[in-house]
């Protein structure tokens, strides 16, 4: 990368994390957690917040959800079946989401209201990892498709998240998921990362999840 | 984006499209075929591309491959257990292959002699779109783990695809696949791309796939 393009990468991060922490900031002040999950295309993020959403709205909480996609709103659909205040960003092909569209987005939710906002990054391991949105926590999905050297090949992204949520656990032995090797390669990126496996479709470890992200205090902002 | 910004990325595009003519003008003029294989992180690309050329060598074609990964070079070592002569580019955090990797990556490969070069971009379904490495022919592979909705949420690398690979489909069953509404989706964005199903593990497709890549005649380029 030449000089003059990576001290204008390094201004649009520094103008992006200023505003995040000021995001951040707005959103502790009252009282919202908010949690950012990343993964790659297809590893069950749009069914797992559902399922989140819906849990958390019948425990009377109110959520509110940002998805980013590329094209279409076809999640944002999805999402608001759980009963969340939901808005889709539609990136018109940028790879992630940033601080600026989450500000700019809830201008559409009534978010001052909520206990809990849920984002739902675009399906990408490599560039959200860079931008923060304001979270209080991130979380990372690798489904047991995927292979077990994901945290190896991509450890930016993992070696940022708080939990590492290992997805499709029902699909595990037809994938003949190695899950020893997995968890290592995950711990040998980010030692302290909290791993917990779920599967959307069975109900599985949706509980543990949810204590993790509502209960648990968040250490590193 | 801003005009500035939007100017400086349309420029290293505009750069970028220079070379891969070149690139493949040269490749052609030396009668060597170029694949491009795209697809987000875990779709099965490694263990495509080895089961490919450990087929093409027994077959006595001269395979030489490229491999990008953001970090690691685990993905090298499998691939040259398929006897090709590989070539790992470290893109360190970068999200994509270019023009320039693949032309600094020959370097280090005995690729005159070569009938065919296989290049595995990063996993990843955005950035790898909008980048030409002076390829004859675009792979796109969708695992049948990562749902049908793939080509609407991500249009560019499908519709800059020549073939959509529909990868892993021994795991069709087991993850629920809808291949009717799967291939409805692949058509709506690119009517015209081949759609080929494999399974590596099983040895599935490998065969047609090859006959896609080797024989037929690509129009585009």
């Amino acid at each position: 990368m030449s000089t003059r393009i990576f001290k204008i990468k390094k201004n649009i991060l520094n103008a992006n994390d200023s505003l995040a922490q000021n995001l951040r900031n707005l959103f502790s002040r009252k009282n919202i957690r908010v949690i950012n999950f990343v993964s790659s295309p297809g590893s069950g993020k749009t069914e797992l917040v559902t399922v989140l959403a819906t849990t958390l709205i019948k425990k009377g909480l109110h959520v509110c959800i940002i998805v980013g996609d590329l094209a279409t709103d076809n999640d944002a659909v999805r999402l608001r079946r759980s009963g969340a205040d939901t808005c889709q960003i539609n990136t018109h092909g940028n790879c992630h989401l940033d601080a600026t569209m989450v500000k700019k987005s809830l201008k559409a939710l009534d978010w001052t209201r909520a206990d809990i906002l849920l984002i739902e990054n675009v399906g990408n391991l490599v560039c959200p990892a860079s931008y923060d949105l304001g979270e209080h926590m991130r979380v990372v999905l690798m489904s047991v498709t995927e292979g077990e050297d994901k945290p190896s090949k991509y450890p930016t992204i993992f070696n940022s998240s708080d939990i590492c949520v290992l997805s499709k656990i029902d699909l595990a032995a037809a994938a003949c998921f190695d899950e020893k090797r997995a968890v290592q390669n995950i711990k040998n990126i980010s030692p302290d990362i909290k791993i917990i496996k779920t599967s959307a479709k069975k109900g599985t470890g949706i509980n543990n999840l949810i204590h993790a992200l509502v209960h648990e205090r968040k250490t590193v902002f």
